[in-house]
């Protein structure tokens, strides 16, 4: 059996191109005993992937030139060799950016049920999801009350932190990059206020919504939004930082925050984190966002693209901002 | 009774000047019902206060043109209309910058049974003192055996934090600006490693003393420590900000560290924080390092400067190196 699978043909510099990217046939091998053959449903594209195709060290080692890329995906078992999965299992994994694979079990997950769209647990109820519930509530330390302020407000984590925050009873404030998506964030996730950070100061916007100052920053953005946001924090604000998409197709370091002195005397508290980091929180985090997405409390969105072809657009739309929510490739 | 006194003539620009600076003579008045007069014995000048003679909104209110400046200080009561002051109490107050004052007791503190030289109130036993302790053990939340870089390592703070890390069985490396300082950090203070951060590259001394890197670096210089400091963390290392000597006379705010995207994947803490959140330990803080000293646990160093009329060298002296451990003006 053959499959369709997405390569990295060079490592970008800068913005990612279609031409950095190869699309191949592979070969799918009959499962022998202990593995299983999995179709794919759905794969997922993600802002940090940008950091695996430069050649560095980091907290995930870099995607080799030529070999088939990795990422988070979920699908159905087709075939199995192994006495835990059944034909029909939904199972999710990092053997993405491909419609098929026959592997062992090892870093294979059963879901079980499931309680929305097999493509919510690659969003909502999976990894990005996951990020803005930890990032939040412990890495955030997140009290009811107070005032939030998320960067990329529309994207996979964003949405989800800005949705959190308003069931935990706080105010929010969220910024994008397109009137469009500041429509959404404010007629039908929630959000207290949002802006285009295009248009005018962000600074201007924090201080016109949260004249108190905030509580809070989400950071997905980095750059001149933490600046601003930094700016406009309360006495032992908290600023978990987990990502910085604006810098990730810098070919340069970019200077930090000019103000990071300011933490200081207000006793701010930055702190990095992936998701990885907490996993014991993930039985946790399921139960809450499947309760909150079945209640209708967690409102998801998906930017779907069609085929694994389109997988390399899909990708390169994160940094362009082409989607809303969830940026998804169905298969 | 007449005082001398130290005004602030102008806003330093820069690096302060001793024209920024002028000694007058005050009137001392005697103390009426509920006042105490008392006179200085030593005070303090300390990095913190080239902050407040900038105009600006921060943690403390700056000092205004024309008026004495404040800070801690340490006197003894002469007269006493205040039943709980009585003549020969040392105190502490911030009333410093001058010989002598009379004031209302609401800000001043009676020290109690003294252990040290009464200076030693104003540093290692004082603020400076307590600085490096819940900053390094709150804050920095250190765990024994970790390692831990501190900058600014022969002054008030980083030579209490190398001292108390040491006890705590730390591997400790400290950054200097003189080969005279270096060596008395490994020397006399214990220190495993120590350099001048003006010979060479920060960072490849932090690779060489450190080669698994940092768990908690203590943050009293800023910029480009800060940046070495960031790129040789170890997962989960905590970064105090303490203090960012090394901005202090800028005049135009500098960037930032560039590679702060960093403590994501690391899991990285940047706290700032100043020892007044912290006032709930104070008594914590003095019976341990009062036992610390007695037991010659911890060695306190002053650079001493004699007569208010040298007080605003002694100032000037701190942003050019010219203070090993806490620098202090005796009357």
């Amino acid at each position: 059996m053959q499959s369709k699978a997405v390569t990295l043909k060079q490592r970008p510099v800068g913005m990612p191109q279609k031409s950095d990217f190869d699309i191949i046939e592979v070969n799918v091998p009959e499962p022998v005993d202990g593995e299983i053959q999995v179709q794919n449903l759905s794969m997922s594209v993600d802002p940090y992937m940008r950091g695996r195709m430069v050649d560095r060290k980091s907290y995930v080692p870099p995607f080799q030139i030529g070999e088939v890329l990795s990422g988070g995906c979920i699908g159905r078992v087709v075939q199995s060799n192994h006495a835990d999965f059944s034909v029909g299992d939904h199972v999710t994994s990092h053997h993405g950016w491909r419609e098929s694979y026959t592997a062992g079990v090892e870093n294979i997950e059963r879901v079980g049920h499931i309680v929305a769209d097999p493509s919510a647990y690659l969003g909502a109820i999976g990894m990005p999801g996951m990020t803005a519930y930890v990032g939040l509530l412990e890495v955030g330390a997140l009290k009811e009350g107070e005032t939030v302020f998320v960067s990329g407000a529309a994207g996979a984590v964003g949405s989800i932190v800005g949705q959190i925050a308003k069931l935990k009873g706080c105010r929010v404030i969220g910024s994008a990059g397109s009137q469009e998506k500041v429509d959404l964030l404010t007629s039908e996730l929630g959000f207290d206020y949002a802006f285009n950070y295009k248009d005018g100061n962000i600074l201007n916007h924090l201080r016109e919504s949260a004249p108190d100052g905030l509580d809070v920053y989400f950071d997905n953005v980095g750059a001149d939004h933490l600046q601003a946001a930094i700016m406009h924090m309360r006495p032992f604000g908290r600023i978990p930082l987990c990502g910085a998409i604006a810098l990730y197709n810098d070919t340069e370091p970019r200077p930090g925050p000019n103000n990071l002195t300011m933490a200081i005397g207000l006793g701010l508290t930055l702190r990095g984190f992936i998701v990885s980091h907490f996993n014991h929180l993930a039985a946790d985090f399921r139960r809450d966002m499947e309760n909150w997405v079945t209640s209708g409390q967690i409102n998801y969105k998906e930017t779907i693209y069609n085929g694994i072809d389109q997988a390399p657009d899909a990708f390169i739309g994160l940094f362009t901002g082409a989607n809303t929510g969830k940026m998804i490739v169905n298969f």
